[in-house]
């Protein structure tokens, strides 16, 4: 790596603390907040003794969330992946099938594939939404694949395609109507990885919720927390049934007789981590207000930044800005990696977009597009500093 | 079933009114008990905002589970089920092979194997321990194996047989050395499901710290609890090095690049849950030997109470008596389950032994051996309540 400090570097930085100030103890790039009933719901689980599978809070967080993302239903899970793993499940994909996925995502995406004993397959994403590209979908699946007896065949590998996992890259919806309508036009279904978009909304309505399923993370670094946590959202009562039942080890109900008559899972939230999660879930509304304002905050003093894109919300979309994004104009490795490591060494931290899925060394050899959106973003994008908090820093 | 009330249905009813008095509200079978430092650390994490992934208390866990243990290494991950996985994966344990388990357990030590791809083969239990029956395993793998190029190869189906899993049944520690004995002469590697054995000990050895690895839980029943949670115990510090990679996405550490190098999972034990466990575990002490007063008394009384026999504690063993149990002398699958339902109808909360795991529809299919002491276990054993606070109104 080249270490000569641009000029794009000390306007990156000094962009950085014109919006943020002096990082005496250093920004991170997003921290959790715990200014509810985090404590008081929490405590109540100690007091009573429930903090783990029987209390109230599982099935009170999961009406809330439902409630929110007007989903008819929403699983309560262990975390964003076991929720993925569950999604891909109940869609029937199996050992040997291949998914489509964005190769533009966190490595989750692709283990959930892979922890199905299935197989991802990489499709480009588009620079309009960060996400997977329906036109370039559907060119993909238009050359490479065929109607079959068992479903969509690949033609190059013979496998069968099985589903496809659009991801709502930091926040940011898809093209999600286009995708659903490349995917009916191939007879796939649509698990939406929402993990990262509690609170985006496309064309007014909640991410995650247009698929058969659609999951949610409430990892330690997402909007809401629950320490960590995920969710299963669908609008189908059979599938929420089954979903539920799978992730509490298929057991039937009895008195006392322990007898479950499926291969399953034990991917339940407890509610200590569900009673945080409630607490978080009702200030949402105001955590996403101020992270918006620091993104009008970014946004405005970015637009100075010669050389330098700050990412705003797609057409039609409302997005919850989990992170804050600029984009070098001129993609470059080095030049990103340059950046990145000014803006850590002053005190703000900063990442690059995930190393690109196909290129780690697990999902090397699998099936994939053409991806030259993908390393141009992978080359130009940079998460900074995100929290709500820092709302009050950049007025 | 037939519902008529035996005299020994009477019996079961009144020793467990002469040892807890009569249940105002009903007595559980094991409830959890906060009466440390649980708020403090817990309130702790929500005050620092470190409940998730980074935080001090996942470590400090780790440290006084290998301390209590004297294992040299433990690893928390977020439930028994996931610990059980992981340690499967790294004993090399995948699509297609054979895992020895007993078929008297809890679901979870079969679909642990099945989340391999693996499939279980139910071995036989002993009276004595209530686990594995280490003479009824060597003569059956005697008698239906065969050394070939890749190991062990059950000669019925074709399959290799890749390991042991013995499980401590109820906190009861199982013949570990004749079983180590036994594997070591068949070359099979041996895990041991310590779910429920915490502070048991088989000739003043921590369970789960005989095998190559072993794996506790830490669910809302069991005598400490994280709400949910687990570990992966072992001496062998490169396997708990790659437990904890691939407990956490198998991502090469780096300032802020996202490389992952190996299909990996989210197991990790949010900080908060693990506050909760330290806690819990600085008071393990104590609730053990409440846990025991319980027990003696007990014993004392079932003593007079014909036609039911007191569970106790293996030869050189020192049990947790996680869940006190007593059997049917006379085994009879219709006559335990009245005592169920009188003694549940009391307000006295029992339960049976589990279902046995190769009468489950996804695992009826499974390669077995000839089970009569289970069968037999199964018909005759009932759990009965067994907090640690239920000492103090024992006396
Ligand atoms: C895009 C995406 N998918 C899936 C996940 C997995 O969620 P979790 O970390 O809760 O398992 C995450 C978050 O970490 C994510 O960002
Ligand atoms: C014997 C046995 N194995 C495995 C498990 C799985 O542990 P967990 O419930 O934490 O996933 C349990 C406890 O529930 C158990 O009793």
């Amino acid at each position: 790596m080249d270490n000569t400090p641009l000029p794009l570097a000390s306007t990156f930085v000094s962009v950085l603390q014109q919006v943020l100030g002096a990082p005496e103890k250093g920004f991170s790039l997003h921290e959790p907040e715990f200014a509810g009933n985090e404590w008081k719901y929490v405590k109540e689980c100690i007091d009573t003794g429930w903090v783990s599978s029987i209390g109230k809070y599982v099935d009170e967080f999961e009406r809330c969330l439902a409630t929110y993302t007007e989903a008819k239903h929403a699983v309560a899970v262990v975390n964003g992946t076991a929720a993925q793993h569950i999604a891909l499940l109940l869609m029937g994909i199996g050992p040997g099938d291949e998914v489509i996925i964005p190769s533009l995502s966190f490595v989750a995406t692709a283990n959930a594939v892979a922890h199905c004993g299935a197989i991802p397959h990489f499709v480009d994403s588009t620079e309009r939404t960060l996400g997977l590209d329906p036109e370039a979908l559907e060119k993909h699946l238009k050359q490479t694949t065929e109607r079959a007896a068992g479903g969509l065949r690949n033609t190059l590998t013979g496998r069968r395609i099985a589903g496809i996992v659009p991801m709502h890259t930091f926040g940011h919806p898809v093209e999600i109507t286009e995708l659903l309508e490349v995917a009916g036009r191939f007879g796939l279904p649509v698990i939406e990885d929402a993990a990262e978009s509690l609170g985006s909304y496309y064309q007014g309505r909640h991410t995650g919720t247009f698929g058969h399923l659609g999951i949610l993370s409430f990892n330690g670094n997402k909007v809401i927390t629950t320490g960590g946590g995920g969710a299963i959202l669908t609008n189908d009562s059979e599938l929420a049934r089954k979903a539920k039942y799978l992730t509490t080890t298929a057991k039937r109900p009895h008195r006392w007789e322990f007898f479950h008559d499926e291969i399953a899972y034990n991917y339940r939230l407890p509610n200590l981590n569900a009673a945080l999660g409630c607490a978080q879930l009702e200030r949402l509304e105001d955590t996403l207000a101020r992270k918006r304002q620091l993104t009008e905050r970014y946004r405005e003093v970015f637009q100075s930044a010669h050389g330098l894109h700050f990412v705003e919300e797609p057409k039609d979309c409302h997005s919850n800005y989990w992170l804050n994004a600029v984009r070098l104009i001129d993609p470059s490795m080095s030049a990103r990696d340059i950046l990145l490591s000014t803006a850590n060494d002053a005190g703000f931290q900063c990442r690059p977009a995930w190393t690109l899925l196909h290129k780690l060394p697990m999902y090397a050899s699998c099936p994939r597009a053409e991806l030259p959106t993908a390393e141009k973003l992978e080359a130009s994008l940079i998460n900074i500093p995100s929290s709500a908090y820092l709302a009050e820093l950049s007025r």
